[in-house]
């Protein structure tokens, strides 16, 4: 059995675990370099030793956002079935997020014996048919711990201030929402956390913020990047031009921070968590870890006892198969019932969100001790 | 005896680290609350369990930006006098910066029996008469190990693109220096580094980055947010209007960020480390830790032992005092053997920061496996 592994979109905490579960495992295996775009060109790898893909984040083979035409019968297909038959593939592991899957669905309804198989990842936690997605939990982890940090650092100082924080999320809010497990106690900040399952009322949100000034000194709110006003224009996105006469585009953060400070005369800041929240190994969740690797072990076995056309997914704690058809290009937002009056987090949603999160993985460092991460050399 | 304590200016890994030297060692003690300033208001607390204080970030007494008066005869200092009297002081230790230091000397300079030592943090090493100051190494290790996991993010893809990575420090660079820390492998990312030390030239860097794009894919570049022209002009800082006539302001990253886009048509974005890099307790440096301990212990002693006017210092991994009038209102810059061609950093301060970000520290963690922090209730 010749196994074929690819990464795709973007990265994630434990996007290497899965590939380590599928490493570990097969008989033979080569790896895409930078996803089916790579591949088309022939770029392939073998492996070495793979125990640090555990920990390192990232995407050691490379990673692409290629999407392959509708059309099935278009010549890339052929070129690319070409490559497969080259290298003698019988099985296709596909990890990635929702475009990825979109990419095993089509490969799968191509007339061939090869065996596609997709293993999920995201930050995003926004795959359906799925109770979650590897990638979500350290992600999810890393805003907990950080935000956290954010508001020990904001709460120094005698003077009201408000802090925003700027969350990855553009259609989605679960990593925006885990920013609830920050508190350290009832009541605790972040007061007020958006997501951009709910309309954002500008408003509204600066006379929140003018109550909570005249209560606290570190109001800490927490704002996905997606949010968006009733007719959808992102809150994010105000462009203008800098005194050289440069273009200028803002996100949500940096553009409440601003409307804050003018509309209230309020000392304010953002933080935009930016690539961090997705690449950071230090916060990674054992949980996430370990399911990460079953998938891809459990995607291989899928593989080579004859299926194909499906995603691993999660249903309590356990492995399955779904329909990758079914998944793909679609989203699963945040439902009603983990939000609390647009501008806060249920308890549901933290019951969900605590067992994804739980235990802490070592990172190996090296002679410095500074994180070891594995790379292609 | 009597000891107050205080913490003023930005809070680090390990001002709460001081703390707990003092406290732990002190017979019987009192925090001010919001340093001096909060003192004058009589706000003042007893300590309970401290073991947490270790491994807690930020400034657990509070901390104020608080100038005290040039002149010594101000009534302020009559009514800060009458308060240390009030709760019958025999010494106080200040933990702080450059502006804390002035606090210090000021007070020691008073005609009273009471004894006044300052005990430095700051994550911008800046402080002078000391090979180094408690809070820098595990800022250090922060951005050493970030922007490993930025470089690891950034590498993911195939196509060129720029990463501008701004880090702390208005006037000197030793944080943004430790981003050199970051490569795995001699000629790795971060492939150029700028320091406020060097004047900045944009059209150069333009130039470097145009190069670089020619042969690397992941572009990752580090700057200081001080960096300015040779007018001293800050690179950051640029100002407009946004489409909803608010004012923008904009750091260095965003500013070359945005420039490097328009000049050379590439994918480019930043990174703002922001206050994480002072506040970050996973990335704690044991060195660093067990040396804050050591300075606040140290500083006890010298004031139980009747010293004032002096700060702690470190010369050769030794505690040792120096005259406090000396050392504040003065900056330690780095020095020219440590930069390389104004976007380099040398291996003399590879040597010389290597030794303060060794040693990891495990935080405790809460019941859901978060970071548990001490705060005053």
């Amino acid at each position: 059995m010749n196994v074929l592994v690819g990464q795709s979109g973007g990265p994630t905490a434990v996007i290497n675990s899965s590939l380590y579960g599928i490493v570990k495992n097969a008989d033979h295996v080569l790896g895409m370099v930078n996803g089916i775009e790579g591949f088309l060109e022939g770029k392939v790898i073998e492996f070495d030793d793979v125990e640090l893909l555990k920990t390192t984040p990232g995407a050691y083979l490379g990673s692409c956002r290629y999407m392959l035409p509708e059309d099935l019968s278009d010549p890339v297909y052929e070129k690319l079935f070409k490559r497969f038959a080259e290298f003698d593939i019988d099985c296709v592991l596909y990890i990635g997020g929702n475009d990825s899957m979109d990419t095993v669905s089509k490969l799968s309804r191509c007339d061939s014996d090869i065996k596609f198989i997709g293993i999920p990842k995201t930050i995003d936690n926004d795959l359906i048919m799925t109770d979650h997605t590897p990638g979500f939990g350290s992600a999810a982890k890393y805003v907990a711990n950080t935000v956290r940090e954010i508001v020990v650092d904001a709460s120094v100082y005698d003077k009201p201030a408000v802090t925003i924080v700027e969350i990855m999320g553009r259609h989605a809010g679960w990593l925006t929402a885990a920013s609830v497990l920050a508190r350290k106690f009832k009541g605790d900040a972040p007061y007020l956390i958006y997501l951009p399952e709910v309309d954002f009322d500008v408003d509204d949100f600066v006379t929140k913020v003018d109550k909570l000034l005249k209560e606290k000194t570190a109001v800490v709110v927490c704002v996905s990047e997606g949010i968006h006003d009733s007719d959808g224009n992102f809150i994010c996105g105000a462009t203008g031009v800098d005194n050289f006469g440069h273009k200028m585009l803002s996100g949500a953060g940096k553009y409440l921070e601003n409307l804050l400070r003018e509309k209230l005369g309020c000392k304010a800041r953002s933080v935009e968590l930016n690539v961090l929240q997705r690449c950071s190994a230090q916060n990674m969740s054992l949980t996430d870890q370990t399911e990460a690797i079953e998938a891809g072990a459990f995607g291989l076995q899928a593989a080579i006892s004859g299926k194909s056309g499906y995603m691993v997914a999660f249903d309590n704690g356990e492995c399955k198969l779904v329909d990758v058809n079914e998944v793909c290009n679609k989203e699963k937002k945040v439902p009603e019932n983990m939000i609390i009056d647009g501008c806060d987090i249920s308890q549901d949603f933290i019951d969900y969100c605590l067992p994804l999160i739980k235990g802490s993985v070592d990172v190996p460092v090296d002679e410095n001790g500074l994180n070891k991460f594995c790379y292609r050399s």
